[in-house]
């Protein structure tokens, strides 16, 4: 009987865990076929230094309960990619690790460049003759893996985001007859899925946040500007969303406007952001009341908006991965496939990880208004259902309680 | 039988209109003593400029009940502070508009600022003669008022301040053998209380956050660097709160220096914060990543972290308000006072707002630890009964409702 191995990598999010989780309960109750689940302390970067560690003694605890709701990488995270080269004495030292601890199956939960890794690894596997099975499971708050109709993390982030706005929303209008603008930018640099979920927050037809710009579409200040300034005509207080990653039409990104323009003593550029920028040339342009919000952090660690139905679906995504490992399949990741038809129904499959690692899938046209400002209601339908539900969150004397590795 | 009439005022906080509820909860089961409930839409200065609404017809509606839940100032808001001189025109105009209403009980939810409104109207009143009752009722995340335990506001504030960092730590901590610094800006500009609130998040002695710095002692960059240069020896992640009012010895905020570091384009000094400063100092002097949060708005007006028992003592703040104005109160505010017993009991009383306004309450000295760089486990004990409890959030589509005037 082989043993199985399990990592995480890249950004957390609030339900990498819940992944984790179902890599856990599914690999230890296949006592047929898995011997010991070994988990990796950071990555892929950790295993290549031996910190393995056994996580059998987890089973039936009240810890593995608490790992399902808690944000963060509980076995740690690496941001480490594998060499290009199969000569790289890297490859082989992981195969005789993997030796070492009779490996049959290993388990990867990340995004872009963990499926980079899993991909790598499979392919070396075949050029030595190895059977071990390689799985990907996805993580990602960008929402950017393709060939899946969404990803693990993005429901929880989005749910973060449209409920911070509806409340940023309701907090910027309390001065009635002030004119103000308050800028929030949101995470994703290249996709705006996240930022694009803030439509969510509206409860009416034109409702804040008013303008969402996504990084999609080339950013013109100058457009931005007169925009405020139509808004303002008619409403007091405009509230709007960007992208970290909003660039001009030379693809210069917006907050190196801001590097560009401020020299300062430490002889290298600030490293703030483009809602700073914005919030400065509303000011000097319009001379209004003006905020700039960066969500930071919270979008992929805040368990207290953590959707039911995106910690159960990365909860099954990691079950199915398991699954598909112990059938033999290798060099896959799990997907997502939503069925077309009346109501929220999705599918896991798996799909080769070649085709997904190293791409981003951005937000497609139709999903965009046509004044580039806003998404459509085909995005709403899309984002709707992966934020609904709540978990109930462990607490104690008042605050969330977490699982913390010793 | 008279009216009354209730607005607020300054910074909304998670909880002011849960005292907006209490006041008008009382009030309109007061129907032999209150005939109509009138709300101030944007306090006093929106008072003035006769904007008035009855809020009767909001009794026994679903509204009502949202409104407990609802950050923000559901009546809206004014930074209005009223002339010093009684021979201005403003104070005859305001006493004509209470005749007029028929006003016999005045209500106003504030901090500070709004307390000063409150005594400015009574010793007016006193001086026409006029039997109007003033009654203030207190908010502010600050704590910073004076006479009372606490305030309502805070402890919601707290409560979020706290899990957030939670969360945050979870997150700084995920790279195991990366040095870095996170450093977390709370709001608090001359009293840290909410700040202090930060070490709530602890799991453990020594566990994160390390480093809490209010702005009740002087703050020195040369030691904070050498804090974190000797806190990065043993540890790997160092998450520090600092408050955003933190300065030098000689009352220079720390935000200053990165405005004076700093030369831009838009002719003005950069609002951007002390955290970013110590940001660019860090990566300056230690060379290790490092990141800067500023918590913003989420910390008034974050639903999702609602103390039950801060939600229920500024409901009570306001139901005792409007009996204290009942039973011939005047010029007085709504106080908490702590029994000095086992368990956590808080007492209502009132008490002149001659003696609060005005006034700034900061972090005591038997609550600062002796480094300077901590809070004491009195200050804990202090904080920890004000942060315990949830409330049920109503949920609709997977997002927050609020009660949104019409």
């Amino acid at each position: 009987m082989k043993n199985a191995i399990v990592g995480q990598s890249g950004g957390p999010t609030a339900v990498i865990n819940s992944s984790l989780y179902g890599v856990i309960s599914k690999a230890l109750t296949s006592e047929n076929e898995i011997g010991t689940l070994y988990g990796m302390i950071n990555g892929i970067e950790g295993f290549l230094q031996g910190d393995i560690i056994s996580l059998n003694e987890l089973f039936g605890t009240s810890e593995l309960e608490l790992i399902k709701s808690t944000p963060g990488s509980y076995l740690g995270s690496c941001r480490y990619k594998l060499p290009e080269s199969f000569d790289d004495e890297i490859y082989k030292k992981a195969f005789e690790t993997f030796e070492k601890y009779n490996i049959g199956y290993f388990f990867y939960i990340g995004g872009n460049d963990s499926m980079d890794t899993v991909n790598k690894l499979t392919k070396y596997a075949q050029s030595i003759n190895s059977d071990i099975k390689f799985i990907g499971i996805p993580k990602t708050i960008d929402n950017d893996l393709v060939q899946t109709d969404h990803t693990p993390g993005f429901g929880s982030a989005a749910k973060y985001v449209a409920s911070t706005l509806r409340e940023i929303c309701i907090d910027a209008c309390v001065y009635g007859n002030t004119k103000a603008v308050t800028i929030v930018e949101v995470m994703g640099r290249h996709s705006g899925w996240l930022t694009g979920a803030s439509a969510l927050a509206r409860n009416f037809e034109g409702d804040n946040p008013m303008f969402i710009y996504l990084p999609e579409n080339a950013f013109s200040i100058d457009k931005f500007i007169s925009d405020m300034k139509t808004a303002l005509q008619t409403t007091n207080a405009v509230i709007v969303c960007i992208s970290e990653g909003i660039h001009d039409e030379n693809g210069k990104f917006i907050c190196e406007y801001l590097h560009q323009a401020t020299q300062d003593k430490f002889g290298h550029k600030m490293l703030t952001g483009a809602a700073k920028y914005l919030e400065l040339t509303v000011k000097e342009k319009l001379g209004v009341k003006v905020r700039s919000i960066e969500l930071n952090l919270s979008q992929r660690c805040a368990a207290g908006y953590i959707s039911a139905t995106d910690s159960q679906e990365a909860m099954y995504a990691g079950l199915y991965g398991v699954q598909a490992a112990l059938e033999g399949e290798s060099g896959k990741m799990v997907c997502f496939e939503r069925e077309d038809q009346n109501g929220y129904v999705v599918n896991c499959v798996t799909k080769a990880t070649e085709l997904i690692c190293n791409k981003e899938k951005t937000v497609p046209a139709n999903y965009i208004s046509e004044n580039k400002h806003d998404v459509t209601q085909e995005f709403i339908d899309y984002c709707k259902p992966l934020i609904q539900g709540e978990i109930l969150m462990p607490i104690k004397d008042g605050l969330p309680i977490f699982a913390i590795r010793k």
